[in-house]
């Protein structure tokens, strides 16, 4: 099974797709944290810091920022994972091309395993005038809709309360 | 009774709050206005007097920018105020840590009174540069969270149609 | 009948209202582009001529970015319109009043043509800074209430997922 949370900054989706993560999981599962910590962003480490410790116990924590197929390859049918986000994975993979990473998608939607997306909504503001961030929001929305198209279930977050879209 | 209304910018939100507030009031409700006139902005007083207008004389206005406690506090069970908006005393409030607010809120959700908010919505576009925006948005999820959780009705408007989220 | 699709940058707006309108035409429909050719922006052109060649033989396309009515106004009963996409209409009107804008919208909701409209959700972020952006977030708040209104049924896009919001 794959499922899908989408929603705005702060919208609560990382906690519903947690709490959702250790619903169906029958045994302990992954979480794949895509921050790269080489980036030097106090505040980026202060909020994982306290994101790491409220996960507490209940996660094994595997840290992978851009190749998600290397680990998920590996994954078995009654291992489940938290993807937690692919907005990170997709800016560290802005520089690859689009077939690159639709490609990625279509490889993890072919395995066993439980997989629970977490992407952030960044397309419904003003289109940004630096073509960077431009690209971020495109790319985002053609992920996302790759994203939904492989998956099982669709949430969208919002204020903490999910609706589901899929 | 506690009824957010959640939507981005001209979705009809303020509205479709007046149009519940006259509809659950048995009694000429309270309108809290938290707009801090302090402020010289011409365009917002434009806008503020023009919806002063609309409003005519089915509210009682009352003006607080920052401490809703103070005057909510003073409420009885029949009483019912509309707090628009959540996202100006939020604003107002910026300096003020989390904590503050969050317990506020708590607060306020311990009143017998009808209370309904409206909230913008700012967290569905790209993450804003400047830190002082970043924080806004940040904090616009935090506080909204607690609200829906407060809450026991919250909707969403877009174009001026409002879809139950809880 | 009229209707309208509203979503986020690639939310996947513009193919379902496609497919919408190949579904309800009973003969070749009409695409009403309203993009401004005269603007010198290549990497608009190679979208919007990816876009051209998905849609292939199967629309009649009309361009004109600013007056609709000069061309919707000759329609039949039996004619169906997409026009993609009201946003850019919009833009290239930015300069109008708002009066002026509603009653274009309200000569085009007294038609009997079938029309369906593809609209940006741009009002979900930050509030921008520049007075024009900030302008334009707020007409495509005001003109998209108006649309909403006038349409028979209106549909919110998120990942290529529609719902329906009227």
């Amino acid at each position: 099974m794959k499922i899908l949370y989408f929603g705005g900054q702060k919208s609560g989706k990382s906690n519903l797709a947690e709490q959702k993560t250790l619903e169906i999981s029958s045994k302990k599962p992954y979480y794949l944290a895509t921050y790269d910590n080489s980036f030097n962003d106090k505040e980026m480490h202060k909020r994982i810091d306290k994101h790491k410790l409220q996960r507490k116990e209940q996660f094994t924590t595997i840290e992978e920022s851009k190749d998600l197929i290397k680990v998920l390859s590996k994954s078995k049918k009654e291992d489940t994972f938290l993807v937690d986000c692919m907005s990170m994975w997709l800016f560290n993979n802005i520089k690859q091309n689009e077939e690159y990473l639709i490609n990625q998608l279509e490889e993890i939607s072919k395995l066993d395993a439980n997989i629970i997306f977490v992407l952030n909504d960044v397309n419904s503001g003003i289109i940004p005038f630096d073509s960077e961030s431009r690209k971020f929001v495109d790319m985002t929305g053609i992920v996302g809709q790759k994203l939904a198209q492989i998956c099982d279930e669709v949430y969208e977050v919002k204020l903490g309360l999910a609706s589901r879209l899929k």
